[in-house]
């Protein structure tokens, strides 16, 4: 059985997960996985390589588990928190844990080995969104759950262990610290103003708009003030809107689309590099929903991984980044397709050599 | 001019420093560099490769920035902050920043490009340990900083650049978020029990043992109860201490030993892993210096860096942890020189094969 640990000064929660020991290449992320085909678990054909499928898009007949599909959801086969049992919250010593009870899954999101998003169809792009969607939907009626994060490693520099274009779900028992602090920041600023922190920041940004890289009638893609790492993008919907799991079919598709074209110039100008996805959602405190429904508003944050992290990050959780946002914005600006589009070796010309 | 932006939501603050673009191997952090010793900028002979020296421990009648050091403090070639000006705190929008004032210094560790920890003499770690003090007692007269951070990334997968053995100090003008709720923490246990949390973790532990690696008279090396990634370690001196720079000279030699004795097992029992050192220091904060005296109990971080992470730590600061802390540590006892010394295949026989 997993377990959660909670440390004491940092007051994190830590999941200990010792399935995932024997998971593929254990102890070897530095390198991309040499899976061909034929041996990679999220390949048509390879369907008993995983758990049997908990959601798929299938094509009319096909049968569950089988070939005929264009995505599959399946329960990670290395999962980092387990379904079945009870919480069991309880001390140690003068420490804090509980059982590891949770869900983990795997949206693989395409039937093919090397598609990478921006060679897919908006169709396809938008059934990820919609498989994310419905499983929020679903593992929200687990009572237990307080927070699902949704999240994407692309590439093993992004910490992906199978090159496989897929994404991951995991359903926690408790709110992350961290995210308590970004919802705790956004409570205070509505209590002060009664107005969404995140509504303030996309109206001050569109009318600033050195960091916004574009939108459409539905989403706004733009940098953070202070982003992390170089070049990370945040996809916010225009309006507010607290829980992504409520956004109908046509907003899924057209955030497919600024999606698919973000990616897109991000692997233009950095040159197909790791990246994370990660959804920041509202969690589900029921007794809490409506305050969050005012104050939260989802977001998809966009971390390319181009530069490696160490101590001084570990340590602080700090970040140093080379690069100002709106430098990054506007890189990406003038990569942009039609007819401002640029080759990368007008781009280095244009700025700085040494900067690309 | 390096600066400094907060971001609105997770209350972090971003250092922005364009200078470091242009580092070397910049956006090519996944494998080791590739340096020979002869231009390597940290190698006896190199001197003029890195700015002027700092602090040195030289032979007797050696030049400064000539050939016949032991060890040097260089200023970063690359500074993520910059020790002249003033911090001109100010608004942007309704955005927070200020200039990116603060020291960023290089310890070069020994003269040799080959040499690591654990096959330097005692009198050398020692002398590594006594800079960092004796810079930290110098960096901070200077007012403006809050907060120094000493930190060693070694080898590319932990966040080095530079493969020859050095670490890093960054004095910063603000204490980080991360870093104060660790010390709020620790006055909040401090206030309910006028005790210090650190000290009562290390009585605990050493009633309990199975999270002790080993300890002499002043120090204590031990696994957190929720370590973030396997084997991480901490290092307590036995005895309250604020402040790592209030540490003597022979208490410095008692760390040296025993920080050579763990680095030497862990590079046993993983195969000479990259790791990163984080050292735990109180704050500068003079107003608050005696209740920080009485709280808080300096420490160092060592986290071997075997498996990567992506985006569930990046969105959420929590961790998914393969490797329960009583399992890293049994296995890195079991490793120990003397009587008891076993090889890796023994400890591959003795703990499961799939697990090292």
């Amino acid at each position: 059985m997993p377990e959660l640990r909670k440390d004491p000064i940092s007051g994190s929660w830590v999941i200990f997960s010792p399935e995932r020991k024997i998971r593929p290449l254990f102890y070897q992320p530095a390198g991309e996985d040499t899976l061909l085909p034929e041996n990679c678990p999220f390949c048509e054909g390879n369907e008993p390589m995983t758990p049997g499928e908990i959601y798929a898009v299938r094509h009319d007949q096909a049968e569950a588990n089988k070939p005929g599909w264009q995505l599959r959801v399946v329960p990670n086969k290395f999962p980092a928190l387990q379904v079945e049992g009870e919480l069991n919250k309880r001390g140690e010593g003068f420490y804090d844990k509980m059982n590891g009870i949770g869900a983990h899954e795997v949206v693989i999101e395409t039937s093919s080995h090397t598609n990478d998003v921006d060679n897919l169809e908006i169709e396809q792009v938008t059934h990820i969104f919609r498989a994310h969607k419905k499983r929020i939907l679903d593992l929200q009626r687990d009572k237990r759950f307080k927070y699902i994060q949704v999240f994407k490693n692309h590439k093993a520099m992004a910490g992906a262990t199978i090159s496989h274009s897929h994404s991951q779900i995991v359903a926690l028992p408790v709110i992350p610290p961290a995210i308590k602090e970004k919802i705790n920041r956004a409570e205070t600023h509505f209590n002060a103003k009664e107005r969404c922190i995140f509504c303030d920041i996309i109206d001050h940004e569109r009318v600033f708009q050195k960091r916004v890289l574009f939108e459409n009638n539905d989403y706004i893609v733009m940098s953070p003030y202070a982003p992390r790492l170089p070049f990370e993008l945040v996809i916010y919907p225009r309006g507010h809107s607290a829980s992504f799991e409520n956004t109908g079919d046509a907003a899924l598709e057209s955030l497919a689309n600024i999606f698919r074209d973000t990616i897109a110039r991000i692997n233009k100008v950095l040159e197909r590099p790791a990246y994370n996805l990660i959804l920041n959602n509202s969690p589900f405190d029921f007794e809490k929903e409506s305050n969050y429904k005012k104050c939260f508003h989802w977001h998809i944050e966009l971390v390319p991984v181009i530069t490696g992290t160490g101590g001084f990050e570990l340590g602080t959780n700090s970040y140093i980044n080379s690069t100002l946002p709106e430098e990054a914005v506007e890189i990406l600006r003038v990569a942009s397709g039609g007819p401002a589009d640029v080759s990368r070796a007008k781009l280095l010309e244009k700025f700085d050599q040494n900067f690309l």
